[in-house]
């Protein structure tokens, strides 16, 4: 195996693989990466086993083959090398009993690599079903719920984005049963067939960074336990999280007793304030008091330790009953931080009953529900 | 105790003080900051006992007094609170036992303050000795040197610069025994009497960010076991090294067999490369070979289980015996770092007696001591 390529041209596809390598591998050759040179293109494939990352490079005038093969090398290392070569491009030649030369201008490093047939296969997943995504819109998607996703072993579902993709919309949920996000975005050309997938919150992250600022045509490939995503030369896999996801339909309120609108900076500066204090409390929450009749909203913060904060917060709108409510503030920034419009509606119930955050626009469908505390 | 003041003139202050505060400060008063107003100026404080610093705010159309008095208030949530007050200015009002209201727009808080009288006193310094000093070139000095100072128990006057200050000159030398970084450089209005202090590297550190890199006026106040920095309205105190301080002069070699001229990038890129490897080998060694015959110098990294790198690093000239050293590669980084100018020159005597790195320039007087290892 030996070739020539472009030092800039490898690093990019190299920096894309490396989203899939995980400081702690438990299988040692998945810390390695591997690459698989044929006449036609330099494969190169990394893997935690929950994400799996193929990219191919085609042999142009940036890549010439002396001779074909394939090999694993410790990826972090080989990452550092390839970044700090002093040359425009570099040679790769695989010597004896797997080690491998690169040299680049005067300097020449020799690395001790692994058997390329020890690499684990990648899944084989049918094309059958297969339909196409705006990256932009998908990333969009990810980021308005992943944050809600829960972090436990005890229901690995809740660790995942619930995904409905149909023919005219994605809708996406996550909640970690603390708070909920659900997003619902058109699109044109959905699969035929409805498809639920639940993609752990981690892939998604890894995979929103794939999809960059640009908004790339994605292919979504669903296998029975894998989903592989297309996005140019890139194949990105994903395990999915097994059990039913709970019915979060349910959850959301249909009415409410108590509205008040914000415009969305003012309340999270209020917010950071508050949560200064309660931070440093054994109870991290914050008290919220809506008094319609007064037309006041006045957010209380508290540490025994340090002191207390007490704001009235302006509003835009302020309308039905009175109500004092308590809740996590960390839940409530994290809405805030997701949220895409200038102002935003929280609607009430009762003081133990969750409440939602949504945009303060009729025509952009995104819910998140928090549930309170109980303070008494 | 209650004033009112502009809360970005008071927060570029406030920062300055917090450079005092540790994190993990033994005497519980000390994690807190104190504020003292007379009618003439308010007086921020802020010690970890090795660094104190005190700011004086004269009053004046930013800050209005209403009534004198002192109080401490705890440093890290004070300087959180300030910088996320919504107003442009605020007031500040201490009431019944410490308590100690802080508004802004329609934000209150109310924290727990501690008696300012438990506070400890700082040092009173006398100012005959004092003398005038350029910030920036103090700043210089302490960026060639405080690098190399040891972090050990066993020898505590290494953990300091040792300054000497003389009426046409200031001389620093810090060394951790392995390594040593000594720089002169000339001044005007030095202090008649010769003026040895050794201070701490930490204390170093925090004063060259509060001197930035404008070229303020310091006045010095050398004490019996603290020195007071004087530079605007600041007073920066910091603890002495006692015991004295290792005649380094005799270990600076004057003379030498083997001489090489480097660019610094040149160089220092090769070094990173080789240092990948080394800093994953039990032993952190990088080997030069220096053979004048050939006119050519090789630098090599090994780990026994990554593999190994080696170069030709370029060269501007060589000249004397040939010659193998080996030495930690971090400690060269460390030099070139510091260095100043665009060639260094590297001068050897034998593979294991310390060699020297200096400026490639006669009247720049900065000499670096690296001891070499064995690696026979």
């Amino acid at each position: 195996m030996q070739f020539t390529i472009n030092r800039n041209l490898f690093l990019d596809n190299l920096n894309n693989v490396m989203r899939a390598i995980s400081s702690r591998a438990t299988i040692p050759i998945l810390s390695g990466i591997k690459l698989d040179l044929s006449e036609q293109e330099l494969v190169l494939t990394g893997s935690d086993t929950d994400i799996s990352i193929e990219i191919k490079i085609p042999v142009n005038d940036d890549l010439t083959v002396e001779s074909t093969g394939s090999i694993v090398l410790p990826a972090r290392f080989f990452s550092e090398i390839i970044k700090k070569l002093p040359g425009k491009d570099f040679s790769f030649e695989v010597k004896e009993s797997f080690q491998t030369k690169i040299t680049s201008e005067n300097t020449e490093f020799m690395i001790n690599g692994l058997d390329a047939n020890n690499y684990p296969r990648l899944p084989e997943i049918p094309t059958d079903a297969a339909f196409e995504l705006s990256g932009k819109t998908f990333r969009e998607v990810i980021n308005e719920t992943v944050f809600a996703v829960a972090n436990q072993e005890s229901r690995p579902t809740l660790n995942g984005v619930n995904f409905s993709f149909s023919s005219n919309a994605i809708k996406a949920v996550a909640t970690d049963s603390h708070r909920l996000s659900q997003r619902t975005i058109s699109v044109e050309n959905g699969p035929e067939v409805k498809s639920n997938l639940v993609i752990p919150g981690n892939s998604l992250v890894e995979f929103s960074r794939i999809i960059g600022e640009k908004d790339p045509e994605i292919t979504v490939n669903p296998g029975d336990n894998q989903v592989l995503f297309n996005i140019g030369n890139i194949a990105f896999y994903s395990r999915l999280l097994e059990g039913s996801y709970p019915d979060t339909d349910r959850l959301i309120p249909t009415s409410s007793t108590t509205q008040v609108e914000f415009d969305l900076s003012t309340l999270s500066r209020s917010l950071d304030r508050a949560s200064l204090l309660t931070h440093e409390s054994r109870n991290n929450v914050v008290k919220m008091n809506l008094d319609t009749d007064k037309q006041s909203v006045v957010l209380r913060g508290q540490s025994a330790e340090i002191g207390n904060v007490e704001e009235e917060i302006p509003f835009k709108s302020l309308t039905g009953d009175s109500l004092e409510i308590a809740f996590n503030p960390d839940y409530l920034r994290d809405a805030l931080r997701a949220s895409i419009t200038d102002s935003i509606v929280m609607k009430f119930t009762q003081p133990l009953r969750p409440f939602t955050v949504t945009p303060a626009k009729e025509d952009v469908d995104f819910t998140q529900l928090i549930t309170p505390v109980r303070t008494f």
